[in-house]
């Protein structure tokens, strides 16, 4: 692009458009890139119209190449060698969706060496290296843009860099994760248990063979990351999240909270608070007639709570091929629009310029407030008084005290809704409620999530 | 801002930032106004961290200038000539917040002449001057923003523009007036009649004195253009929309819909056919568990289907003072960072480039195809049947014939859920129900939206 010395100093319109064909280099032919091959090919035309430019894959990298070929047709060179794809002189912008963290984060770091921009769809590459990659990236006036690495088809990372830019955010609250919201539904659409639900979800494609990373919160934690530190202007802080999956939790309490008002879902909650942000995904209730609580199946969403804004929400696929490549593409388009922006005027890749950053602490479990859902197992229904005297004299707020109804097999069930109350304290009180002869099985406790303005 | 001639053909990122303060000059300090300069005020330091560059107002142009005082302050100078602020020499870009359609025109064509970008909330302009003012904006290479326009807490025009960029939209429906959707919410929940609910939304502030742009749909219909020209990269087809507001809507069919499991929303939809695109805003039955039949009270929400996303859906509250600073603020940011990108570069103001504009024909209400609800009032239970005939000599498909709940005063009804039929096909076929002698008084249909994938 030939900028004429005088006219750049004119006003900016005079600057001839940057209107040559960008180049894409992808490693990775799975799922997610299948899904960008073909989205791209399909809607060109009009991706161009929006984009003011084409956007052509140039190169892609695949472990099995006769495979790749089956997919991406003739038209398209591949390789088996992906640092070649990262390096190529050819690739304006690295298209990395292979996954991992190992390799990938070599292939990411060679590509902003070469000074190439990258779109990633990779969670945990960022949650876990993103640190060292963005400040490559900054070093090198390159961008790695991520929009497909949390909740897929929803433009969530945009939404809180641009769409909120005038906002304090102050907490960001989503169900972040597919297969947990998946298993969630079905356990209390159908009364399954959570082995029950989980089988189903394998059989349907909606859980991986080996599920841990979903069902353990970690996968969502990864994506928190990355929600809290574009909300909040912070660095990564995947190490210091608190994670609790669902694999703990019993069909009786999704049960339970239901008799009560309430849907359980798996949440990754980012808040501010002055002394630091609270960093936690966990199953928890919301309230039945709360929009998050509609989120149903494999379906994300992500609510945001903002000084001038308000409650906003956006809600979408979480998952799949074409609902990756959607994020993915539109990446591409913001890096197809960056020609002729200084570096320090891009969307800085975690919301602020690096100078704002925000050092905030992460406050630990104990000291995060909530209100709590308690289900303590008695010997006889009687026993509700005991649970409550405990409580008070723990000074633990009590908003709620019911029995549940009765199931066949299970025995009496003292319910408890709390008031606001620090994780410490509730330990403790349930620890002294376990310790009451009249209690004759673990005590539940989940906390409780109003999602309120 | 100076760039060295030589460095300007190197990498990019090399090009100086642009660091001075964007200067803005603003016109009405109103709701919208007030709230700008409170959030504006309020998190500067946040804004300027995500901007790259502070942002401040040097000028404000208001009627009552004793009250704009009040308001701003001694810190920012005021003036009661609106095109002075529109061509003052030390803006860069107006903030338009007046609202109306003729002085407004006035001034934002003004601005663009001057070479100033414009930031406006101003739907009814865009909608009916749009055309005139993104071509004059074009040809100074300026951008015009208004994400306020819409939905005004929820970014949905960037994600329809960039979130979404790499889909072909198939339709976006959405409830986007809030005074109408209040009043729906009143009639639903306290079995109010629509005067009954309109008098409390004016009495809460909810609906103005003069409440006939919301209620009769045209503001809904303002943006619903808007929403359709960025979704399929058409011009602004304000004129040609189907527009029917929720004034002759009464509560008994508000209870019939519950009874048969829906919920009556004053959607506005636009939706892509092969022969051109539907544009309509009219009240119309959602399926009661569907997460659009749960956006209650002042909130708007909308829904987009695409090709490769799938269903997404925003939400959040469609008035308000600083729920409109954040959009305007947030298109403030999106000017900061517009150094050095040349106009072609820039997100175009109606998602596509001009050249690359759809030319599509908006179908004729006749050509329309949906489910549609009637309640047929009749003599007696027994001319269900006559009903169904006639029907099926008009040769509507019927889904479900019902009587309605008996209610105290009201007559026999028969509720008919018709599947997805031509709206001409459709009134022949009401126009023949209402000529039984057995039909004693006004058959109603409204349209029935499954909004599925």
């Amino acid at each position: 692009m030939y900028r004429d010395p005088v006219e750049s100093l004119e006003p900016l319109h005079r600057v001839p458009a940057a209107t040559r064909t960008l180049r894409v280099g992808m490693i990775g032919i799975g799922t997610v890139g299948r899904g960008t091959f073909r989205v791209l090919a399909r809607n060109q035309a009009d991706i161009a119209a929006r984009a003011g430019r084409a956007i052509e894959l140039v190169i892609v990298a695949a472990r099995n190449l006769a495979r790749a070929a089956d997919i991406v047709g003739p038209g398209v060179p591949l390789t088996d060698d992906a640092m070649h794809v990262a390096t190529h002189p050819d690739v304006d912008v690295l298209v990395e969706v292979a996954g991992g963290t190992g390799a990938a984060r070599d292939w990411v770091l060679a590509a902003i060496a070469h000074g190439k921009h990258v779109v990633t769809a990779n969670k945990a590459l960022l949650a876990v290296h993103g640190t060292e990659i963005f400040a490559a990236a900054r070093e090198k006036g390159v961008v790695v843009a991520y929009e497909g690495a949390v909740a897929v088809s929803i433009p969530i990372i945009k939404a809180l860099r641009e769409g909120l830019a005038a906002n304090r955010i102050e907490w960001v609250a989503g169900i972040i994760n597919g297969t947990t919201n998946f298993i969630l539904s079905k356990m209390r659409d159908e009364g399954l248990d959570f082995a029950a639900a989980l089988a189903q979800a394998q059989a349907l494609g909606y859980a991986e063979a080996d599920p841990s990373f979903d069902i353990e919160g970690i996968d969502a934690a990864h994506k928190l990351s990355l929600l809290a530190a574009n909300a909040f202007g912070m660095p990564l802080r995947f190490d210091d999240a608190q994670v609790e999956g669902i694999t703990a939790l019993q069909g009786v309490d999704v049960a339970c909270a239901e008799q009560l008002g309430y849907r359980i879902k798996l949440l990754g909650v980012a808040r501010r608070q002055a002394a630091g942000v609270e960093l936690r995904v966990q199953p928890a209730l919301v309230p039945a007639d709360h929009l998050m609580a509609h989120v149903n199946g494999s379906m994300n969403a992500v609510m945001v709570k903002s000084d001038a804004a308000g409650l906003t929400m956006y809600y979408g696929a979480g998952a799949g091929s074409e609902q990756t490549a959607s994020a993915v593409i539109a990446d591409l388009v913001d890096v197809a629009r960056l020609d002729g922006v200084a570096a320090a005027q891009h969307v800085p890749h975690l919301g602020v310029h690096a100078h704002a950053t925000n050092a905030l602490a992460v406050l630990p479990r104990a000291a995060v407030v909530t209100a709590h859902y308690l289900r303590v197992p008695v010997a006889a229904v009687s026993h509700i008084q005991a649970v409550s005297a405990c409580l008070a004299e723990q000074r633990v707020p009590v908003r709620q005290v019911a029995l549940a109804a009765e199931k066949p097999g299970v025995g009496p069930q003292v319910l408890v809704l709390t008031g606001p109350v620090a994780q410490g304290t509730l330990d403790l009180a349930v620890h002294a409620l376990q310790a009451q002869a009249d209690v004759v099985g673990p005590v539940v406790s989940l906390r409780v999530e109003a999602l309120e303005g």
